[in-house]
């Protein structure tokens, strides 16, 4: 991990106060001076969130962060479009590896959330997306959601006695959700990928996942309906969350990097398909 | 999902207490007035633990149950061997979906964790594992790793004002978990799935994940060790966690329910594997 610290660190729970920039930096929560995010290509250490960019959304829990560059200091505008490189690439990064990034909030921030002076630092953040989209100053700008890990401290008096369980010492790499309406897709498609047609088969039966083509919650607010939902293995999965591949209105499948073409996706003429699901997907996830 | 009500009963929290299985079956809770396992192939509503099976084992927030067939009601012995049907194909679904299950712990189950009288409902539990063993009776039992759910309720103070973030109505269906030692194996492998080869790339750089070979965690407490994982794409993930195939001493594939030959693990000089851990995942998820 090239010298990376992912987690905590020791001595700094969770509320720790730093005076200032300088004082955080030592602690090591944040080893960078200067930039609002400390880490490489390769992965994310840590962000700071002081209001440094107009994009920046703050909800406590979830965070959706602005990327880094083409921001002029002096007026905090975009003055360029941001490209995921450097630190926009390590929290995608962190994200794919599911590494826990530490969130640091700095009294510059949204009022709600952020303390009134100094650094406070907020405990550990998974990224659980990254897309790009034209921010308020007309430039394209990279975004990460961030959500809060859950905590296990809260179970009932009589199974807290457990003590820790078995910890498996481990980061999430990547949760895959189910909702209601996907049980219905994936039958419907025989549990076959709707790309490349493969149908896992495991001893408790077909496997397939249903993927959301506009993502739900914030900020993409995708609904959870079936025409928003796609049946794809896991590997297609993966491919399309990470804007791989796009969709096209005729469903021609392309690769985002290269133009080529894919394929087809395999439509069912009782699962109709949302256009706009899919214009949404191209504008925010290829590239 | 044929009828079935996944998760919690409205005006049954945690902790509910009923008298007898009449009262437990009528609150709906466990509809089955007999059975510990209430549902079908297609997923598991909840589950009764109270003792009715000698092998069973409970640790408060974690649970290996021991599936259903092969049980002398009379003594509580296993008297035959258990087959992946009925209730236990239903617990190995719920696994696969991710739908959460109902716990109720009755008087008869372990001291420790069972109420002193009747039932006891103790909150939603995933299938997180399962696999086969041979008994203390000697006859083949099932075997369910199932793991309470996390819960948020115990933010910080400052934090817990959020209110309920943006909600994704969903079930967890897979969760990947990484580890320190994950990264050297992936790498090493240069991100491709040692089955097929397959090396999918994103925006944020190749992915593949690392698959413990004998799991981590309780009962199996595999080590987390290079020697113990492997480099698999997200599919062959699925299908070697499933068991749908199995790894030879001399790295031959074989699917697991026909017996056929599907390939041959590419190995890398540098990685070795632990052929005590092939033989553990042969003999506890091969059929």
């Amino acid at each position: 991990m090239a010298g990376r610290t992912y987690g905590e660190i020791p001595g700094y729970p969770v509320g720790s106060a730093f005076v200032n920039r300088t004082e955080l930096a030592m602690s090591k929560v944040h080893r960078s001076n200067q930039g609002g995010i400390c880490g490489g290509q390769d992965g994310t250490e840590s962000i700071v969130v002081s209001g440094g960019y107009v994009d920046d959304e703050d909800y406590g829990t979830e965070i959706v962060y602005t990327g880094q560059g083409g921001n002029d200091p002096a007026t905090r505008r975009q003055i360029a479009d941001q490209v995921l490189t450097l630190g926009n690439a390590g929290l995608a990064r962190s994200q794919l590896e599911g590494y826990p990034v530490r969130v640091v909030r700095g009294s510059g921030g949204d009022p709600t959330w952020s303390p009134v002076a100094g650094f406070r630092y907020d405990g550990l953040f998974h990224v659980v997306d990254h897309w790009h989209e034209i921010g308020k100053d007309k430039f394209r700008i990279w975004r990460f959601r961030l959500a809060a890990l859950e905590r296990v401290d809260a179970l009932p008096a009589y199974l807290s006695l457990a003590g820790p369980a078995t910890r498996i010492p481990s980061l999430v790499q990547r949760i895959v959700r189910s909702t209601a309406v996907a049980l219905g897709v994936k039958q419907l498609h025989d549990y076959c990928c709707q790309v490349c047609d493969i149908r896992l088969t495991t001893d408790a039966g077909p496997y397939v996942e249903a993927a959301h083509i506009r993502p739900l919650g914030r900020p993409h607010d995708g609904p959870d309906v079936a025409t928003n939902l796609l049946a794809l293995c896991p590997n297609h999965h993966v491919l399309f969350d990470a804007g791989a591949f796009y969709i096209a209105d005729d469903y021609t499948i392309y690769a985002t990097a290269t133009g080529e073409i894919l394929g087809r996706l395999r439509i069912a003429r009782q699962h109709l398909i949302g256009r706009e699901y899919l214009a949404y997907h191209r504008e925010t996830h290829g590239t």
